[in-house]
Order: C-alpha cells, then sequence, then structure tokens
C-alpha cells in the first residue's frame, strides 16, 4: 500500500426526504444564496419551488442561475461569479446533477477572486478560499457531492478540464435516492458507468494494488451493477436506487484509491477530449473507452484485468486458460453487459468520425497526466467499430 | 438501506514515516501542546523522544502526561484538564494507542469546561467545545485515530462509558504501519477482534441490512482475518500491518455501518461491564463476547448469521445443511480461528469468576442501550466454559 493522505469534510445527509432540511443548512452560512440550476427538468419536477421555498422559509434571499447543461461551460461560471460579486452571495445552492455542482464549485472559487477563473484549472494558480456550496444532487454519477473536484468545459480553447482542490468540497450534500427516480434508463446507466469508472481505473490501473481497497471495489462494483439492472425493471426501487446513490458517492472520492497512488485515469482523460469535442455525455463516453483502456494496455495490467474478470465478471477460470484468455473474457463480458443496459460500445455509435481520430489523439496528448499520441490513437481505434 | 448522516472531518496522513509530518501539523494548532503517553513502550521504542524533537524543531511547548494505561481512567483525564487549564495549552498531540487517544480527547473536552467531566459520558450535558487533538496512532485496533468517541473508566463509579461528539474527531491522524511492528501477537490479534467487532455487529443485528455496506464490511473482515496471519509469522510485513492499520481506521468510524440504523452493540456494551470489574483488554473480552452474542441471539439474527458463515468464514453450505446449520457451522469457525490466533474464547479464560456473572448482567441491564437482565446472563453463560 503506497503512502497517501486522505481527507473529506462534507457533511452527508442521506435518505428520503433529506432535501427538506435544505432550508435549515442553508442558513447556517449566510442569508443570500445563488441557487444554481439546469435545464427543465429540475423545475417539472417540482424540486425548484420545493427548493425555493424551503429557502424563503428561512429568509434566504436567492438568486438564480439556470439552464446550466452538460458538459458545464466556463462561461456560465463566470456569468455566476458576476452575479455573486454584485449580490454579495454568502452561499452556492447547486440542485441538480454534476454539471449543475461542478459549476458551483466553480463560482465558488471564482466569486472570491479578480483574476481569470480558467487559471485555477490549467494549474496556473492553486485556490486559496471559496465561498461555502451546499449541493441537491438529483442523480447518481458523478460523485461530485462528495469530492473536490469541478469539471468544465472551456467552450473559446474547447478544452474540458478537472480542478481538484480542497477548498472545493460541498459543505453539505443533501442526498435522496427517490430524486433520481424519475432519471431515464439511458442516463441511470450511463451514470452507473461514471461510478464504476471512478474506482475501477485506479483498480486496475494504479501504481500499486492493495488488496483491502480492491476488495471494497469488488463490491462496490457488482453492486452498482446489480441496481442498473433492477431499477431498469423498476425506476422506483428505493434500496436499489439508495445504492446507486451512495456508491457514486464513494467512488469518486478517492476513499477506494486510497494506497493505490491513483490510477492513469487515461480514460477520464481520453473522454475528456471526446465530450470536449462532440459534447457526448461523460459516461457514454467512458462506457466506449473505460474497456478499451483495459483492453489496449492489457499486457501491462494483466493480474488485475484478470482479478477484474474473475471477481467482477465472475468468469469461470477453466483449466486451460492463461490470464490473459481470462482477462480479455472479462473485458468482453463487461462489453455485453455493458451495451444490455443500453451503453454505447464503440465509438462510432457514440458518433465520432474516423477522420477526427489523428486529432483527437493529438489534443490528447498535449494534456498533462495524459497518454501520448500513439498510445491515445491505439485506444481510440480499439473499438472504433 | 436506512436514512444516514455520516460526516469526517479527521485528516489521515498515512504510511511511511508520516510522524515525521508531526512538527509541522501541530504548529498549524498552536504552540503549547500537551502531550498525552501511555506507559513505557512509548520512550522504550524512542518515539517518545522522536516526537518531543520534531514539535520542539517547530518550537511548540510540551507539557508531559504520562503513564496512561489501558481503560483509560477518568482520574487521568482530570489531570490533563488541569494541566491544559494551568499552561494555556492549544492543542493536544496523542502518541499511543487507543487509551491515550480517548484521554486526549476527553481532556480536550474538559480543557474548555468548567463543570464535571463525567457530565458528557452520562449524556447529562452535550459538547459544545474542544481544544484540536493529534494523533500519532501505535496499534491497529480501536479506530481511535478517525472517530469522534472516546471510551473512559471512571473508577469510583466502576464504569467504563463512551462519549460520542463531531468536536472529538482527531484534526489529524498520523498513522505509519512501521509504529506496529513491535506490538505483540497477542495484542495484534485483540486487536484484529476489535476491529472485526466494530463492524461486524452492525452487519449482524442492525436494524437494516444493506447489500453495499455488507459487501465492504466482508471485505474488510477477509483482508484482516488474513492480515493477522500472515503478521503473526512475520511481524515486519508491513502490507499486513497497513491493511491493519487503515481497517482499524475504516472499522470504527460508521462508514460502513451507514444506512443499517446501527448494530444493538450488545457485545461492546457487556464488554464494557467485564472491563471495568476485571480490567481485561477490550480486544480479548470481545473475543468472547462477539460470538456468544452470534451465538445466543442467532435466531432472531439468523439471515446475517448465515450470510456471515458463507462469506466471511467460507462455510461451504451444504445440500443438506439448513440456515441454522450454516449459521453455527460459521460461529465455531470464527472461534476455532480466534484460537488459532491466540485469543480467548471463554470467560474463565478471561479469569472471569463464575459466582460474578449474576452482578454482571444486573450491572449491564443498567445501562442505557445495553441488553436486559436475563439476555445479559444468557450471553455471559454461552461460552462460560
Amino acid at each position: 500500500m503506497l503512502d497517501f493522505q486522505f481527507v473529506n469534510p462534507t457533511k452527508i445527509i442521506f435518505g428520503k426526504n433529506s432535501v427538506d432540511k435544505l432550508g435549515e443548512e442553508v442558513s447556517n452560512y449566510g442569508k443570500r444564496a445563488l441557487l444554481v440550476t439546469g435545464q427543465s427538468s429540475v423545475k417539472a419536477s417540482g424540486l425548484y419551488d420545493r427548493a425555493v421555498s424551503l429557502m424563503k422559509d428561512k429568509g434566504i434571499e436567492i438568486h438564480d442561475l439556470t439552464n446550466i447543461r452538460a458538459n458545464p461551460l466556463l462561461s456560465d461560471c463566470e456569468r455566476g461569479v458576476e452575479i455573486c460579486k454584485k449580490n454579495n452571495i454568502d452561499v452556492i445552492v447547486a440542485v441538480g446533477g454534476g454539471s449543475v455542482l461542478d459549476t458551483a464549485k466553480a463560482i465558488s472559487v471564482g466569486a472570491l477572486d479578480d483574476g481569470d477563473l480558467w487559471d485555477f484549472f490549467i494549474n496556473k494558480r492553486t485556490v486559496q478560499k471559496a465561498l461555502p456550496v451546499i449541493s441537491v444532487m438529483t442523480v447518481a454519477a458523478t460523485g461530485s457531492e462528495y469530492d473536490g473536484i469541478s469539471v468544465v468545459r472551456n467552450e473559446r480553447l474547447h478544452k474540458k478540464f478537472g480542478l481538484v482542490d480542497v477548498h472545493i468540497y460541498p459543505k453539505v450534500s443533501l442526498l435522496d435516492p427517490q430524486l433520481t427516480y424519475t432519471v431515464s434508463p439511458r442516463y441511470t446507466a450511463y451514470g452507473a458507468l461514471d461510478i464504476i469508472s471512478h474506482v475501477l481505473e485506479s483498480y486496475i490501473d494504479g501504481q500499486d494494488s492493495p488488496l483491502l481497497q480492491a476488495r471494497f471495489v469488488e463490491g462496490l462494483i457488482t453492486t452498482v451493477m446489480e441496481s442498473v439492472e433492477t431499477v431498469l425493471e423498476n425506476p422506483e426501487d428505493y434500496e436499489a436506487r439508495a445504492y446507486l446513490m451512495w456508491a457514486s458517492s464513494l467512488a469518486c472520492c478517492d476513499l477506494f484509491a486510497v494506497g493505490t497512488g491513483g490510477g492513469t485515469i487515461a480514460a477520464h482523460m481520453v473522454e475528456c477530449e471526446i465530450g470536449a469535442l462532440y459534447d457526448t455525455p461523460h459516461g457514454a463516453g467512458l462506457s466506449v473507452i473505460l474497456p478499451a483502456v483495459m483492453r489496449y494496455r492489457l499486457e501491462k495490467y494483466l493480474p488485475t484485468t484478470a482479478r477484474f474478470a474473475e471477481k467482477i465478471m465472475k468468469v469461470e477460470r477453466k483449466w486451460h486458460m492463461s490470464d490473459t484468455d481470462i482477462a480479455i473474457e472479462g473485458i468482453e463480458a463487461f462489453r455485453k453487459w455493458l451495451k444490455k443496459v443500453g451503453n454505447p460500445i464503440t465509438l462510432k455509435e457514440l458518433g465520432v468520425k474516423k477522420e477526427d481520430l489523428e486529432n483527437i489523439a493529438e489534443r490528447i496528448a498535449s494534456n498533462d497526466y495524459s497518454p501520448d499520441k500513439e498510445t491515445a490513437l491505439g485506444i481510440l481505434n480499439t473499438y472504433y467499430e
């Protein structure tokens, strides 16, 4: 097990109608709130009105930032920063999915800073302070509700980058699995991929593979896979929705990656460029890229990929099978499962053009922590069609 | 999965020589430290001198409270409170095992209070503030380094109670598995029991049994059991010591109990009275009482005990076996393992007198959250000899 540091100061309030505590929790942090929300669904479901009313009951003054979309835009963050500065906002409330919360986190940094917000995403400057953020999460996917990460798309540069900093953990996250009942089958499955990818990358290609953490990951992924199937049958199965939601929070907060030295996060880095160019859903991109990374790098990560096959995909090791056979069967079983729950498994399905691969690979290689161009191209070609 | 709240603000610094960060971390919280330590071992190992020198290098003024022993005494806490008040202590540093840290936590509360410290242990008053505590943990057992719990023995009343409060989480815990190399085989095995008991009680007899958490617990206990065996063979196996240490932290912090509604903690409540009367090591008492609780309450918790047998004790379910058969075989396999690693498995071995059982049961029944007298007596008699 490698050395590590771990701290996660977010308070989780989990369960049925936990959102009812919103007014009380927000009022602990001030009187003027910026309420960040997404597109229409949060209004259609009545959640927007419920949040507003809970806060108004506590005398909170509310300023709105709406229409945040998937692959959130830097320009929306800048818009939020302006509102904060103009109205002396005390606390930022994110009601929605990962993009809404990532936007809120970026705003929380920009609101107390006078420079260029993008600086923090390209490691030009480090965060010194941020406004408090409180989240009401409506999907089980990113885990943004329990981490100190904000991923934002700079539409001027066509770049999607992540800011990682201890100041941007939400102070409180209100998690009610019932709010995810209306997430469509497609997005439920995308979300599951996001959850799985957050733990699978360090499981497969961490610098070290401590067994304690590996077992946690195996329990988590197994439960996520079962729960997705349950939810596709019955979208209002509370227990399965609860597993997905809590697994989402645990997956991204590094708790099960500590001691591994972290994975190469190659799948995330490759997906980021595809998402930045094609605006594809993060989970959909990962569904193609994660198995592609595992397959392309099989020889390098053979023991962990073989263990994945046996412990998670439950591939039975027959006497004549080598580790490589087992591992390949595991990856194929994984892709079969992805297809079964409605995820794309080729780049072509995702709408990526063959002639763009070279360009995408070049863009990937130009980033820090990313695979080089040859590797990127290899990964992109693995499951192109 | 039941509703829950979870927050754990402690910063973990884990790994080889993490103790070297002590001076730096302490200096973030002030200039005058109370250094709480146990009996001779921390001096013999050189750790005491190392800690002092690291703090002195940062200009920290150090006041000592030494000779804290297992089943820590309220009177020692009161002694520490006095030193704090007299010397305007800013921060309390605990270097040692769970008793040292539990003492430090209790002192951190008393140092900022003018009433009777025991009040907080009997829920007469609730904690409003506490001095910061920083821990260097030298055993893998209690998990005190990653929780907001302090268990102290009031020697005047012969009572051992726990205080649970968010203010007493350590600010920072420095965990170096190498510091546990010198823990004796006997105490390594006691520690393992302590770790296992912290997750097993809510696994077996929680109000609910969410599968996600159950799988985490199964991974944790399996790894702890394997690691104890490794360490008994080779006390300096870093990986196994690291698993035990990190498992210890995770086990007690409630992370794998959330959503279960918590266990009945009957084993802990029964052991507390035995420890208070006979001054037996906590892990040794649990080694007898935990299986006794499982066996005595078998019918009530049959499905979870049967799952424990299959998933953790790897009992093979033969076609003719009922859940009861499986569960009993699992408990017996557990006791066999306990004996193998050197733990006591009867109260008689522990030195408990048969004629005291009635009295112990009465004392157990007089506490909150405890089994009634008949149940307590039933548990005590299950594996008396």
